[in-house]
């Protein structure tokens, strides 16, 4: 049956309208005033906005690390994510050196099939380039849809790879017409930095920041503009935390260079002290890259106001605190890095952002869901609010206020780093492809509803297709 | 009567899909797939992009210079305008100092009224701030809509105001919610330079150029910005020519400052050397600031892809080569600056923009209207296309080629700078709030369709209203 | 009779070393080891440097200021600057608009002649650009030696000229080889804010700084090294006070251009809120440009480290406070601008640079002596310990310490700004062409000793030259 | 017996100034005018300049590289130095993973003892940090007196370090107060670029600069400030050769980082089209970093000018075209990297830098002599010319002269990569600690003459000390 939401504010990258929404065969089929309400679902969205879906490109679901595995899978990852506004994520799928990657893949889909209740892609790990791998990528790309690579400068002997290998992957990228993704912080460094701190005993979750100083997130996002430069191809850094990294981001785009940004909430709402909680609370805070000290926030709001970071990712990697950050207690290299964030990362950027009046409410949903659709490949199709478009939706009530805790959140971990923070702005219902996921704050969703989304290269041209008439 | 719009593929500033559009009482009433035709006038945009109509933020029509007056009036202007793809102007009323603004603005209002094919607003030129002129401003904003002000830092004794006044005008804008303007040349080391020259016999039109060099752009751009940061106030540099004006918007938006930059099809496209063509052919090509060499078009190609420079304007100010550029025959003083481009604007931005690959098409839009819209409180009515908005719309064929040349433009004068260029892409109908304006490349507007358009103060919050239903 | 000093450690802007000086005919005659003592008077320096008299680049003596005088004239400014370490000093020569400058220079001379107790030159101020003044310019370079001319960009409708008599000046100065000194700020918009203040009743000293924010020092700094670029001359950017001129300059220089800068020792060691202490003591820190938030030291502190920032003044310009600064009591523009500090400026760049090892050694020399004489056409007769050079000495014990005041300085003022600081590293003895003014702490010179120097011209190459044998 | 040198122009990194110096006890005894002539063997300097002998901190002699040695060793390479006005050089002392360092000084101790006709000192290589390393680094100090040490960023799997171990050596560096140097180029790309040249059968010595792009440079040098800045440490970037790098250490030095830097002659004068000279003459080109396009050398000059660049090493490491250059015939990774330039260092630097006015005659002793004495501990007893300082002296004609060519060199090598340029100026005699090695541009020295120096810790303070009565 078709729907048709009346009496929002349709609000999208650029424009800010009162308008009627038609939906039918999963997309908005029409939008204006008066429009017929013959053979439709009426859904009532007075006071509120209606948002394209969010897009978080950037979650961990379903993912092992440091020997435990983290709590929210497909399923309750996105249950969360819709209770947030997000209707899209794009999952990291990781690989093993010497592996296939199609192995990896695979072992994501089974992961992820029959779970979601949103639609999901894959972003794919690249941490060796060889003769193999190169015989993969372009089925990566045109059987699989996945066409943006990461590669981790972090994470010593686990993830990290070498200058060249990054290099490379930035070459192939730009033949391959993908999108490359860094981890910039020097590996090396930390780990030295790291057996410094444990052999001086200081195993307290601060030195989980006091050992990944800014200086070498700036360095290695320094080190990663200027290969993708001499490569020419195009760069993504994921969760900037730091003036640092900004600066760097800042300075090769002026230069032409094809670099894009990525922050996360964390880093826009706390800071280091956070990690200097008593009782071991501060691990809740361990993030890689770390907190920082609070005076960066001003320097990465003014980089999302100007367009010099161009995305929000939440970074989601929930661990519980029980038993699973408390495999650090006395260690804090033991602590599972990350947290869970899927959910609050929409309505955090709207009530610290556009109620405070840093970014616009075009930029809001800008950050939140357009830039990340075109810079991966899933625009139009997601990404906007636009006649042919999905119709992944958000009825948001900018009036309603809530205080996140761990007792209230979708999310299947026992903490919440944001507790007690309270929010104006809420996601009343939220729809994909035309179909409710949340009703009124109910979950009205299934597992299964989400389909894997084969994406665009990067930088294709895009045009929404018209739909064929109906006779529904 | 209604009319729907079928087959073209819209494009806003963020979007870009295939779909219909439904016009009625002037606005854009729906956008949709398979829209009911019933008593609908068809038009059929089939291989067309439908853009919002374009918005020029800087002409001089009928306006007095260095005793002379331009060709183009409000008449053959907006006509010519429509031709080129521009819906709305907003033209600069000059004042006189002592005499009251009100009576300025009438005579703007005098020279237009009844004109225009197209709808146009004002600009005003401050040139002192003065208690009478405090006590007007107020009025000039709510009771005219003029929500910009115009200040000169060059045309020593004629235009140019001090910086106290630069100041003080900054600090009324913020206080009164307005953008002020600002033409950025250091007029005192300018006139001592033309001085020299015609002291020395250099009466060439080179010498426009040579006595007006980069440095002084530049250094009157980074002074308008440091005052603007200190005035806590929003300002809007026009003409932007050249690397270092570029380089100081730059400096001063990373300061966090609200500093917009405007850049115009010459500075783009023609450099300093055609100021050197023989026959005093190089009268033709007189802008101020001048045309540079050629390597700053890379610079300012460079600021609009990463949004450092916002919006494209024209900078019209069309006279004869005989008998007015003449008059600087002997004297290069005495060439009227300035030139006819209102109609080429924008598909000289296309053609070089979108189709050589230096923007994306939605970047396009953005530069030619939404940006001018929203910075000069047009939006939402005007500069994209959403239900609600006025339906001001280009048909534009991005297949046509064109050969820009004076026996062919539509405005009033007898020579055009870009003579011989050809442009692929090329407006082929144009509507103004739903009646066509030009229609299959043949006028079919009338001089007092266009209407003036009272603007919201700057930064004003927008959002377009529902339009009631109809019977009709 | 000759002189011998042994003992002492001669310090050079390069160098450090133990050594003999023989001082004969006014001159160094001979550095060595053990040099013979036969016919010389011996003088101890045991424990002592012997450093380069120092060279203040920027005093105000017996000058006229609102409709005061100075306190300090060049009998008492001179006496004071020997006890501080100074031997020569470039005062400035005002003039006035329409008379000749012949005229003032020659009042200059009259106000000098037979007082000063060390050596002197002058600069001249530049307020207007004719032909008049076109005509005397070579003059006052070949006949008076003066090499440096100053304009200044603020004190509307007293001193400041317009932006075109300052690039005029630049060209003169590039052609006659002079050095062009600007005061930069912004006047024109520090009129209006004092009006502002003043029409506020904001009349305290505070004001002062409040209404000459760094902003507009940053602006017109930035102003002049555009048009010294433009002109290919050179610039010295007067009492740098604050990171945003600090900025200019380094980019300036960056770019190749010949821009240097001195800052003093009031903006290295006092802040703004010294202009906020009650009873009127505010008035006793009125410079312009006005002491800064206290972050701006460092920044000066690096760029004097770092060569970006090249000499000390002391922009003496001395006023009692009793009957003077009082003048201000009501209305903070009527409090006389300066301060008594060429006392200190030598000793306290010791103690907080030297001492506190934020310079080196040689660097102090370089900064108090070396630079100065170098850009200003007194080197190498002064600015050096080298053999052939005046014997313009300063034995110096670095662990002598003193607290400034009022009650022990030579300075004929009533206050001192610095009252209460104590600082490390005192002058023990002073030589002026081989003659003791200051000995053992004690006045031993005379009126009329110090003599006026014609400089060389801008970058004239220089080298000292041997002096003929001699039969003494 | 004494030498008294008369009638010369004595130039110190601040001075110029005419004067007779006095030598004794193999130091600077006296300088002075008319110093007595009795039991001196006297030295005519008329018409020339006095320079403080020439320090290159940067050789390769006696050195093993890719199977092969260089040509020049101890004795030729000092021979040659002499010549060209060189009296110190510190060459690098190459170490081996695992073996003792002490083994490795020993050796260098081996090939350079009894050999050098002039003083020489090393510098330390370091490619690891362990408990061995750690345990031997103070003797290293304090028992050899080597205060430097060096860390390679390029040479992949022959000398190259990761990041950790040169942060671990900028760590041991601070607290033994060592200066650590880098090679900085990004080794990991280059392997690739290097590989992929060779497999598509680009083997000519152009593809030695085609795979060592300046943005690996600039990454490399931005890379090591960053460590340096966090650790808070010093460092020495060597043989700068292109703007990229430049930048960085420019950057690093205005946030107050203690980052200085290095450039050689063939950066300033020779460029990248060299290496494309045909029959393989381009291998004579073969530096690491490679010759950079033209534009560079502008921005290493006006580094120098500003003082942003301190020093300019030769980096002489010389081979055979015939033989060892030829190597590389058939595949350009086996030529051997360097050149013969130890011997025309300075003269080059004289003649294009001084005699073309790009840098002032004090400057040109500062960076040839002066700096790199201080930086690296060899003040004051070396780097000036100062009562007490060991008298290492040139007597430099300005007018002479001279074609470089491998016909005339004293390099132990079949050619010269300057081969046919004229320069002006020239060494005519040269004196090591008071003796000639080269008189009247013979050799007049001895092997063995050369004493190893221990050198100050990094900072040291500097004073000459008195040099006690003698009876001589």
């Amino acid at each position: 049956m078709k729907k048709l939401i009346k009496n929002g504010v349709i609000v999208t990258a650029t424009d800010t309208y009162e308008a009627d929404v038609l939906i039918d065969h999963q997309v908005v089929m029409a939008i204006g005033h008066n429009l017929d309400e013959a053979d439709c679902e009426i859904v009532d969205a007075k006071g509120c906005y209606i948002f394209p879906g969010g897009i978080d490109p950037h979650t961990h679901l379903d993912m092992p690390f440091g020997g435990t595995v983290t709590k929210d899978d497909f399923e309750t990852g996105t249950v969360a994510a819709a209770f947030g506004g997000t209707t899209t994520i794009i999952d990291f799928c990781l690989t093993n050196k010497g592996e296939p990657l199609q192995k990896a893949i695979d072992r994501w889909h089974e992961k992820s099939s029959g779970k979601a209740s949103i639609d999901y892609s894959f972003h794919l790990m690249v941490s060796e380039i060889n003769n193999d791998v190169l015989a993969e990528l372009p089925n990566v790309i045109e059987k699989e849809g996945i066409t943006s690579f990461k590669v981790f400068m972090a994470y010593k002997n686990v993830f990290q790879s070498d200058d060249a290998t990054l290099y490379r992957t930035l070459l192939e990228a730009k033949k391959l017409r993908a999108l490359v993704m860094v981890h910039a912080e020097n590996g090396d460094v930390i780990e030295y930095l790291v057996e410094q701190a444990l052999a001086e005993g200081n195993t307290d979750p601060i030195y989980h920041a006091l050992t990944r100083p800014p200086e070498i997130e700036g360095e290695a996002t320094g080190r990663a503009a200027q290969l993708t430069q001499l490569a020419d191809s195009q760069l993504y850094v994921v969760h900037v935390s730091c003036a640092q990294a900004a600066e760097k981001i800042i300075e090769a785009r002026k230069k032409g260079a094809n670099v894009y940004g990525e922050t996360c909430p964390q880093y826009l709402v706390l800071d280091q002290t956070d990690l200097e909680k008593p009782n071991f609370e501060g691990a809740k805070y361990v993030w890689s890259p770390p907190l920082r000290e609070k005076w960066h926030q001003d320097v990465l709001w003014q980089a999302l106001k100007n367009g010099d970071l161009q995305t929000l990712g939440s970074d989601q990697c929930s661990f519980d605190f029980k038993g699973q950050k408390e495999l650090g207690k006395d260690d804090f290299t033991k602590i599972p890095n990350g947290g869970p964030i899927i959910e609050d990362r929409f309505s955090i950027l709207f009530s610290e952002g556009v109620v405070k009046g840093r970014i616009s409410l075009n930029q809001f949903v800008d950050l939140t869901s357009t830039k990340a659709a075109k810079l991966f490949g899933l625009y139009p199709k997601k990404g906007t609010i636009a006649v042919g478009g999905d119709a992944d939706l958000v009825i948001f009530d900018p009036n309603q206020e809530r205080t996140i805790s761990a007792d209230t959140h979708h999310m299947a971990v026992d903490y919440n780093a944001f507790e007690g923070m309270t929010i104006k702005g809420e996601p009343v219902s939220v729809l994909s492809r035309g179909e409710f996921v949340v009703k009124e704050k109910q979950f009205v969703g299934k597992a299964g509803h989400g389909e894997y989304i084969k994406r665009a290269k990067h930088n294709e041209p895009y045009q929404l297709k018209k739909v064929l008439p109906t006779n529904s």
